[in-house]
């Protein structure tokens, strides 16, 4: 079979405008979409549990009557757990475990100290209670279920609360047990804007949560977007990408196949391949040939491949990171042989696979770090999904009588320039004036 | 003048529904508003400087006809900053001193740890460039363009834009003046909507950023709400609150002024006492109603304080400190004699203010914390605005081949119960069977 792969040359005169063209990405805002999602939204808040049972009903085509039915107890997800095999659930809890150990490093501690007078610092708390949205279905990932809860967990949240819309009834064993594992504290059985809203506002079944994370389709982003400021969210993400920059020294189907594991999520995924070794990008192009005929999912390798996927030549290693700066790539792995030594340079990245034996494979279940991961480009502004998402600071202030007094007289001049006297006043209070 | 104030007892059946409907507050959301908005967008992304000359001429009453007109060198900053008086400069300088000394404590730094074979951690970089958008016209504050621009800057953001309206031509020395003082590189006189456009999009002026914080009125929330996933954003602020938890023991006339220095923000703008002290709070009213004629902004406090201002009896501290849990109100005043001791027990407040000579005047402009908190109860999932806004992280990952060769299982386990096989192969080509 012959692939139609993208060439981009980063000398090329043209090379900025194909480059920006490749990565152009902007989700499609549907006016349909936001008002359908609105109602629901609105009817989630006037009618509660029944208008969440009804929608389940229509969209999920399931046969239910109460909340009771949507919601599933402890003991159902430990039967599942119980139902896969002793080595599947082995792994699960080796993911979990790992995913536990990096996330505890990431643990923000309260600060105090004290300077002529004046106490400053952050008191850092976790959130109470967090929604964990988890798209059921075909895309119901047990990995997912891990990468949201584990690290909420870890920052101390009381209570977790996933929803996992189970269209016709079909239960995932995977995602319920990884649920058990990660210690989610409730699971409802419900999916689309309608949840979201539940989560956002709560209903008589449902508590309303303080933020909500967790990927879905274009209705649940719209409705998490929608809900933003009622209660936190995390980014809305976008087609998952990988930017590989290779010396040139790696088993060429090692790196095809790492391309195909970005671009067999769907039709949109992206892969680009950047190297300074025109050679070798053939020699990949020609693994690419013969191993995508043996994949399972090649339908939506090859079109992701054809629409979205890239080979970049660069004149140098330089080059070559220049342009994954510019990218600002979701996965990056570097399959050199000293990847340290770019690191420095690496300005935008969500995350860094170092070396020619760190698959991305590797990082989307089982490393340790996060797999949610910013998109899109939105690494120039974005950082994985961690604990201090879950963790939230409050400013500590305390004066003595003297620094009040000392302090104040700034106060009071820069309340009076912006008119504020009341600000001036409450400030000139504390102030002791000299004998 | 007699004033009315809610009273609310915390110990009464219906506090529960009262305390409720006193906090509620809802942003508008306004199709017109939405639509006017989305089109600004349109525009400016379209046609670029052409539009933003021409909406400035519009909505800002200036008589402008290219871009050049609309951009403030440094020097023009300089000269404004000269021309207050040297006492009005120290204040500025001295608040952004004790800005910046306070906000490098939380600077965050790259780590990395090594684990049988497998290197984790993260790499932490500033973002590129931040844009700041600063109110023109009466509620242009200096105080906001060192709180926001500082942050960014101590955060090492290369470059920090600045936008701000001039409604009429009309220039303020103070805000200027602090843009210079708090080193912001580049300043534009646009403001609206199309500012926003301008910083998320890029025109041939202005240049894209990667973050836009700042408050403004709705067109502004709102286009930031739009543009967000395009560029970073902060959160939407509400109106501004204060929660005084005081034991009786302090002057009532501070008490007063510190309830009036956040009443005086605007009509909705709500300050809230709590005490155990039923005497204490009759005497706060008292001090209201001698105080209240003598502000400049009695307008402002009366309305606010009538509207949403309350005086909550509690039978205890323990029950005030719930209050105000419940709340998680943007300022919280502990006005009492030992407030660390109460420390472990607040969950959820953008500041805390503690002990009787701390009024939160002195955060607003100058002890160091930021003053961009998180308003209507919003502190239950979000945080002040400090240099972590500026920064972000990149999972470091890093495989020996031994391994990967261990972990791959997992990893090969996993992505086979997702079905994803080529995640399954990029992981297994790295596992070494052993003989």
């Amino acid at each position: 079979m012959s692939l139609d792969i993208q060439w981009l040359d980063a000398t090329a005169e043209d090379f900025s405008t194909r480059l920006n063209a490749l990565v152009a990405w902007e989700a499609v805002s549907d006016q349909q979409v936001l008002s359908t999602v609105q109602s629901i939204i609105g009817d989630v808040r006037h009618r509660g549990d029944q208008a969440l049972v009804d929608y389940t009903c229509r969209f999920d085509q399931r046969k239910v009557t109460s909340m009771t039915e949507l919601c599933l107890e402890a003991e159902v997800l430990q039967e599942a757990r119980q139902r896969l095999s002793v080595g599947d659930q082995q792994a699960l809890v080796a993911a979990a475990e790992r995913i536990s150990r990096y996330h505890e490093k990431q643990l923000q501690s309260s600060w105090q100290y004290e300077e002529e007078g004046v106490l400053l610092g952050q008191q850092v708390t976790p959130m109470e209670r967090v929604g964990i949205y988890v798209p059921g279905g075909k895309a119901a990932y047990p990995s997912s279920v891990l990468m949201n809860a584990i690290p909420a967990k870890v920052a101390g949240v009381s209570e977790v609360i996933m929803v996992v819309p189970m269209p016709k009834d079909v239960v995932n064993d995977w995602v319920l047990a990884a649920a058990a594992i990660a210690g989610v504290d409730k699971v409802f059985t419900i999916g689309g804007a309608q949840a979201i809203a539940a989560l956002a506002y709560g209903t008589e079944s449902v508590p309303k949560v303080d933020k909500i994370v967790g990927p879905g389709n274009i209705y649940v982003a719209t409705a998490k977007q929608l809900v933003f400021g009622q209660v936190g969210i995390d980014m809305i993400a976008g087609p998952s990408e990988i930017l590989v920059i290779c010396d040139g020294k790696t088993n060429p189907d090692w790196i095809a196949m790492d391309l195909f594991s970005q671009a067999e999520h769907d039709e949109d995924a992206q892969s680009i391949l950047v190297s300074p070794d025109r050679d070798f990008l053939n020699r990949v192009k020609e693994s690419i040939q013969r191993l995508l005929p043996t994949m399972e999912r090649k339908g939506f390798i090859e079109t992701s491949l054809k629409n979205r996927g890239a080979f970049i030549w660069t004149p140098d290693m330089d080059t070559a990171i220049a342009v994954s700066n510019k990218i600002a790539p979701e996965h990056l792995e570097l399959s050199v042989e000293d990847p340290q030594a770019l690191l420095p340079a690496i300005r935008h990245a969500g995350a860094i696979f170092m070396g020619r034996y760190t698959a991305e494979a590797l990082g989307d279940y089982c490393a340790g770090p996060n797999h949610v991961l910013p998109t899109s480009g939105t690494a120039r502004f974005s950082s994985p999904l961690g604990v201090y998402d879950f963790q939230k600071r409050s400013s500590l202030i305390s004066f003595s009588a003297e620094s009040a007094s000392e302090i104040g007289q700034i106060a009071s001049t820069l309340a009076r320039a912006e008119g504020l006297t009341a600000h001036a006043c409450s400030a000139e209070y504390r102030i002791v004036t000299k004998e």
